[in-house]
């Protein structure tokens, strides 16, 4: 350790830990956690690298709380609480300006701390002559026994997804000005774009309802089809129902070849979940409960194939990925 | 997730990982940890850049296994038992062979799988256009409340050292080609760099003995130094009492010049921890029984400075460094 990373993490990092345990202000070897009573721990961990998953120049507290977000949204998908997190943080040599920027890094990472109620327990700083680079590994808890999975769907179950979807793909499209307009409504989607909504409370009280859940990082249509081959089963969704904002509604209108989009862009971070049909007024009181929309998009089949239908019943996935047997 | 991030992910990865809890096999979304009746978790976490932490032509084995034994010895700072670990890994883009560098990498982790007795419970595999980049966190277990700290040593404290100083960073010097040295005990030295022993059986039975304990990662001077600063206290350690192996005496006999490296020079993972006078007994029955040596070499002083005093009382890390008053 430079006397230089010493600085910057009594500086701006031990702020956001705990004096005592877990973190003891990051000044020891490790973090020692007395793990809730009852319940199992989850461990996720994501990495995020400058030009490949954000912007070099987005905003620095965005992007920190970006890489915190996409992690929360796993355990989201896995029911749990956030408890803590561990950051890796590689600052390119010679980067300008790095202590401003490490301060609003740090204020993102404060602001998100504080909206979903967890706290920094330990990490690293390091140099590199790459890109910038984050590592987030999330912990999170759950009662023992009820952590959802994605392998517990079942033929006939209805699928649901929560939220609207394709926002953050359009939104990154208007970033990389692909769509140009001008509006509040191409500003929302782009705001949904960096900053994904985990869905940890809806997932926290899935266990019991949910069959199998996943959150979707990748698309809808690929993420459905990790539900499916971990349940050994197909999905039927029709278009139509998929979920949209207001915005994305509308920007289509004008955009329609963006339309697959909504199912194939990624970084939606909603939750894709499966639950008997006897649940479908449980899911609907969690729904009002919530206030956000979870939406009954199709079914699970024997046959293991997925179809995302149009109103025609043409398969939007085409053949391809349609019709692969796994 | 890349078609191809997932092959990788399957072939290589996967059968590190167990196929039920903690990890599923890598297919869901985070891992499930019960955690042991009675136990703290301990986590840390390291980030390591090609270049800066090793050499990118380096074994990708050697590489793998440094980066979980660098988190390890953490571990064993805490006392604590390995349970399992998660991996980032960031691949240059256009990176030739890649196949066979997983490979080679993964039997690594699967070495020190085996001889550490824990596994892998997930991670992410990303692209950059950097430099390879690893991030490994480790988690453990200990008796509740029985996690080691930093900051509990006492003025009068014996100050010990696990194994011997210096290997790894004057085996640094000879990979380097700083030092020409052809013989055997050369090569041993570079092995010790590229693959340092964590002391976890040591640091496991150090609970109730050690009042202290730190891993020396960046060197002694500088680690005994995060001992006083958070026990509130001085060191005076005697330079002839520092343990060295037969082959860093004997390099040293040729180079002296490179002395001081056995102070300052980093990569020792040896664990440094105090006790009190009545625990010398212990601490010689703890030496017998693990076969490596654990050499007292100084004691804890209420004047805050630190002192490496060779025969004549002089001290090598002279005014500046040695009496710094914090």
């Amino acid at each position: 350790m430079t006397s230089g990373e010493f600085d910057l993490i009594s500086r701006y990092f031990a702020p956001l830990a705990s004096p005592g345990k877990p973190a003891y202000g990051l000044t020891d070897d490790a973090a020692v956690l007395t793990p809730p009573a009852g319940c199992d721990l989850i461990f996720t961990k994501d990495a995020l690298v400058a030009g490949v998953h954000f912007f070099a120049d987005d905003p620095a507290d965005k992007i920190a709380r970006k890489a915190l977000r996409v992690n929360l949204s796993d355990l989201a998908a896995m029911g749990a609480v956030p408890l803590g997190y561990l950051l890796a943080l590689a600052l390119p040599r010679g980067m300008k300006d790095i202590e401003p920027w490490i301060s609003e890094f740090c204020r993102g990472l404060g602001q998100d701390q504080a909206e979903f109620g967890w706290s920094l327990f330990g990490g690293d700083t390091v140099s590199t002559d790459g890109p910038l680079m984050i590592s987030v590994t999330a912990i999170g808890s759950v009662v023992r026994g009820q952590a959802l999975r994605r392998s517990g769907a079942r033929a006939g179950d209805d699928i649901y997804v929560s939220g609207t979807l394709g926002d953050a793909a359009l939104g990154l499209k208007r970033l990389m000005g692909e769509i140009d307009t001008a509006d509040e409504a191409g500003k929302a989607l782009e705001n949904r774009y960096y900053l994904p909504q985990p869905r940890l409370a809806l997932g926290h009280n899935l266990a019991g309802i949910a069959t199998a859940v996943i959150d979707i990082s990748d698309g809808l249509a690929g993420d459905i089809r990790h539900l499916c081959d971990l349940s050994g089963l197909g999905a039927e969704i029709k278009a139509e129902l998929i979920p949209l904002s207001a915005g994305a509604g509308k920007l289509l209108a004008s955009f329609p070849a963006y339309k697959s989009l909504i199912w194939t862009g990624g970084d939606d971070y909603e939750l894709l979940f499966t639950a008997g049909r006897p649940e479908r007024q449980n899911i609907a009181r969690l729904m009002q409960e919530f206030g956000f929309p979870v939406t009954r998009i199709g079914h699970m089949t024997v046959q293991k194939a997925i179809m995302i239908a149009d109103k025609d019943g043409i398969n939007l996935l085409g053949n391809s990925q349609g019709f692969r047997h796994f």
